[in-house]
C-alpha cells in the first residue's frame, strides 16, 4: 500500500491548491467581504413572532457591529411566510463575530423552532468596485 | 338574471375594497418604496457578457437616476448563472423612469436572449423604520 502512499499525498496537496485558490477568487469578487441571501420559511404560526426577532436582530446587529456592513430582511408579497435576508459582512472574521454576539444567539435560539426550512446563499457581487455607488442613497 | 345583478355588483365594489387596502398595505409597509429580488437565470455561453450589461445598467441607473436607490446585483457562488438582483426604487413613478430610461432599455434589449428565466419577485420590507440603519454602513 506504501506505493500509493506519495501520489495521495501529492493528490492531496493539489487538492488544497485548487480549494485555496477558489477561496482567493471569491475574497477577491468579494473585496473581502461576505455576501449572502439567507432563504428561510418559517412556519405560518410563529409569522408575526418571527418577524420581531428578524427586525431586532438585523437592527442590533448592524448598530452594534462595525463589522456588519447590512442585513436587510425581507419577505415575499405574494407568500410572506417566504423570507429573504441580505446578509453583508466586512470579512470573515467580522462574520464569526457576529454569530458569537448575545444578540444574534437570542435569536438563533429564539427562532429555531419556527424555521421550517434554512439555505444560506453565498453570492458574488457583480459590481464590486461599485458597492458603495449602488447603495449611495440609503442614507438619504 | 336581473336579481343576481346588485348582489354581484356588491362583490365586485368589496373586493375592489380588498384589493385597495392590499395596495395600501403594501405601499406602508415599503414606506411607498418598491422592493424586489429579480431571480435571473442566463445561458451559460452568454454569461461573461451578461454580467458586464449588468454592472452597467446597475451603475447607470444608480448615478444617474435619483429615484433608484439601490441595484445591486449577485450571482450564485455555487451555480454563477444563477443571478440575483436586489433593487429598491423610491416609489412607483421612480421605477416607470426607470424602465423608460435608455439605459434600462439598452440592457433589457441587449440580453433579452441571454436570459433563460426571470422571475421579478417582490419584498416587503420587514424593518422598514430601519432602511437608513441596515445600510448606513454602505458609504463607509
Amino acid at each position: 500500500m506504501k506505493k500509493f502512499l506519495i501520489p495521495y499525498c501529492l493528490l492531496c496537496m493539489l487538492c488544497g491548491g485548487i480549494n485555496m485558490a477558489y477561496a482567493a477568487d471569491e475574497y477577491n469578487q468579494n473585496n473581502g467581504m461576505i455576501v449572502r441571501i439567507s432563504e428561510i420559511e418559517v412556519y405560518p404560526e410563529y409569522f408575526d413572532e418571527y418577524l420581531t426577532f428578524a427586525k431586532e436582530v438585523a437592527e442590533n446587529s448592524v448598530a452594534k457591529e462595525p463589522g456588519v456592513i447590512a442585513i436587510y430582511p425581507m419577505m415575499k408579497i405574494k407568500n410572506n411566510e417566504q423570507i429573504r435576508i441580505l446578509e453583508i459582512y466586512q470579512d470573515d472574521n467580522a462574520y464569526k463575530k457576529h454569530i458569537a454576539s448575545e444578540h444574534f444567539k437570542h435569536y438563533k435560539t429564539g427562532t429555531l423552532h419556527m424555521v421550517k426550512s434554512l439555505d444560506l446563499v453565498d453570492m458574488y457581487q457583480i459590481s464590486p468596485q461599485a458597492f458603495v455607488k449602488v447603495f449611495k442613497k440609503a442614507e438619504e
